[in-house]
């Protein structure tokens, strides 16, 4: 029986669950590959620390280029993270004809065009699926499924930390920083959580994801960007007493000549799909010209579901090795070459529902002042809620907003929050609800 | 530039949707491709019929053979569906070595043995995406997204036509007769329905779908099948009381040494993702070791949603055939000769949780001799509601069970329907619940 020999570059939470995946379910990979995957290496910076699993058969190092170097590794498996060393490792191995797994969302994000034209001049596979929605085959669904479609829409929750800390905010009723505590003490969130809850990570994601579906390059810094250590419990009150819930979304969309690409939290009506994603959970909506709506569910994150979708691109790198051949698929959606370069559409130039709650003094007329700067604005109201009303302090009024443009918006609720009339900031969310006019 | 030559058979409603794609989005398939895909031949036995699109450059034959034995064609498309012909076109067209892409699930779930071995013989590839779950990714995700994973259970909605009428029961309070005929005026059910209200259909798609998840050959007898034509608006109201929606569900589970494989109505959660897959929706939950909850939710029928999964076949096939290979994934989950003959688990030896709704006479001591004869039979009840109270006539008691055998539950019913203050066949409707004991 053919074998085929990978070397593992970091043996973190998610190496450790390929190396357990690879050997616990060994005799099901060969039957189903009709040949032996090998984990030959392991390099780690540390090697001594106690791991959850064994290292089985694999030989243990602290050297990568041990791994990268030896002539019988023809797969590098890169699970190190951030940009360096990852990004020497993974070039060097594209350099050597090696091809190349990982799961390295960052990394692709920002340095994708010099990685994938590497992959593509030596026409290697560089095979990334584990690095958005974790276990979900986004990847191998944007690029051979559904590669027929073109993309209205895509829709995403893609960030398990956020979406863990919005739904405990809602189902518990808590703050925003007491759930954050609780999910950095459960494993959700990093000890600095600013590429959780500031979008970083959701960006890092969408940038990967907008090549697939649009044959586009993007520079990450044109993506719209807003997380959610801003949400109230106010605002999720508000959110469910009008059937919406409030989700950090990634949001594409075809706007004919240019693509809007943006990241921020949102309120969707409580019986989508989206709406129903709960805790860490992941989710995909893809809405393609042939498909229609196309949903994908699962966890984006975790040691042994992240560690399905790298041995699942293990197996497909391995299945072109037994055939003898190589880039099957391109890297991204089609050749580099012919990926476009556009802009995306600015965020001044959205347009979509808006969620805009003020901190009005309980005055005469007040109403009236701001919904006039919205009308002068042009922004019509489809309606208003006005809720309690506390001894001499502001009082809080919803509005939700018919379809607006971003730039109108903001400037509007500029001119509202220099009312002396108004407390405090203005809260924004943005809405997608089809149902709305 | 390259040239990859099909030829469809049949030009119905997803034949032309297919030949709408390919022409609709050349550009696109083209530059994904790095080839063209031309579609020479068009075969039908009606070629006069006025079709939704024109066959742009394709040539139009009455003649399967025609196509077939065009040297110049390696693609073929069988969307004929049904058995014969269509089993002796894609037959003889793995017998040439042509590729073949089809959609026909019946063909497949029939004599897929015979089938996968011929085109495993030829080396040749056979794409069938399209034959669960129109353009959901269920086929390529199991062969290859998941495929290392064992998975645990699987549980879906498969058949668009039954879970339209469910839904509308449902949503509207209607009878199943009435909606029916609403399904067939509105071309979401035939005008023989027997395939899909009686589970025949979604037992063809579970057939297919347990080769790929299992490695196991399936003989389509062995799964038990029940229907949807005896639900009624009464169950489907107590469902919705007691919290829960009643579905068509195929489901298929991992019981150790053996599998189990059935299609039933069955209540779940309201809460389930599954739930809320309405109108003509399919939709998909995986249990694997490894990747966990993975939910996968599309259109499962229509012309354009089936053919964006028929056209990614063939760019998948094209793919192939533009690096000189073929067959770098098996036909099923691995070579043919590796399937495992297994028999499923009697039906009988199924333990899952039972609503039973029983009509009982108003008379002392009814409950009591239901109850005995359930206990007597290994049943214990998790909960009852007894409702409404009619002048003599009887009343609906309904019972939800615990984990019981299905052989057992049967015993106890034949019994109970024996009692004389019994006046009515006890319905039964299984359900899927993780949280009941």
């Amino acid at each position: 029986m053919r074998e085929i020999k990978a070397g593992l570059l970091g043996f973190g939470n998610i190496g450790a669950g390929v190396v357990k995946l690879l050997h616990d379910n060994e005799e099901l990979i060969t039957k189903r590959l009709g040949a032996r995957l090998v984990l030959k290496w392991i390099a780690d910076i540390d090697i001594q620390r106690p791991r959850a699993v064994p290292h089985y058969e694999a030989m243990l190092t602290t050297n990568a280029w041990d791994v990268i170097n030896d002539p019988e590794v023809s797969i590098i498996i890169e699970l190190i993270g951030g940009y360096e060393p990852a990004k020497t490792f993974v070039l060097a191995a594209l350099d050597q004809g090696k091809q190349v797994v990982t799961a390295n969302k960052a990394l692709l994000a920002v340095h994708g065009n010099e990685i994938f034209t590497k992959a593509e001049q030596m026409t290697v596979n560089l095979a990334y699926e584990a690095s958005v929605g974790g276990t979900i085959p986004i990847i191998k669904t944007l690029k051979e499924s559904l590669a027929a479609n073109r993309f209205k829409s895509i829709m995403g929750i893609i960030n398990g930390t956020s979406n863990f800390i919005l739904s405990k905010m809602t189902d518990e009723k808590k703050d925003f920083e007491p759930v954050l505590r609780e999910a950095q003490m459960l494993g959700f969130a990093e000890a600095d959580p600013t590429f959780d809850v500031e979008g970083i990570d959701a960006a890092h994601k969408l940038t990967i994801v907008l090549s697939l579906a649009y044959d586009i390059r993007v520079d990450l810094k044109d993506i719209y960007r807003e997380g959610i250590t801003a949400i109230t419990r106010q605002d999720i009150d508000f959110a469910q007493t009008l059937g919406y819930r409030i989700k950090l979304l990634a949001i594409a969309r075809n706007r004919g000549g240019s693509i809007e690409a943006r990241i921020h939290p949102t309120m969707i009506p409580r019986d989508e799909l989206l709406a129903s994603v709960n805790s860490n959970f992941n989710a995909l909506h893809l809405s393609g010209d042939a498909a229609d709506s196309v949903f994908l569910y699962g966890q984006g994150s975790g040691m042994m579901p992240t560690a399905s979708a790298v041995v699942g691109d293990i197996m497909d790198i391995a299945r072109d090795q037994l055939k003898g051949i190589t880039c099957r698929v391109p890297g991204r959606s089609c050749l580099e070459t012919q990926l476009r370069e556009i802009a995306l559409l600015p965020m001044e130039e959205v347009v979509t529902n808006y969620y805009v709650r003020f901190s009005a003094l309980d005055k005469p007329g007040v109403l009236s002042r701001i919904s006039g700067i919205l009308g002068e604005n042009n922004i019509s109201i489809a309606s208003v809620i006005q809720q309690g009303r506390t001894e001499g302090g502001p009082v809080p009024v919803v509005m939700i907003t018919h379809k607006a443009r971003e730039a109108d918006v903001r400037k509007a609720l500029a001119a509202v929050d220099n009312l002396e009339v108004v407390a405090d900031k203005t809260v924004l969310i943005r809405m997608e609800d089809d149902s709305l006019p």
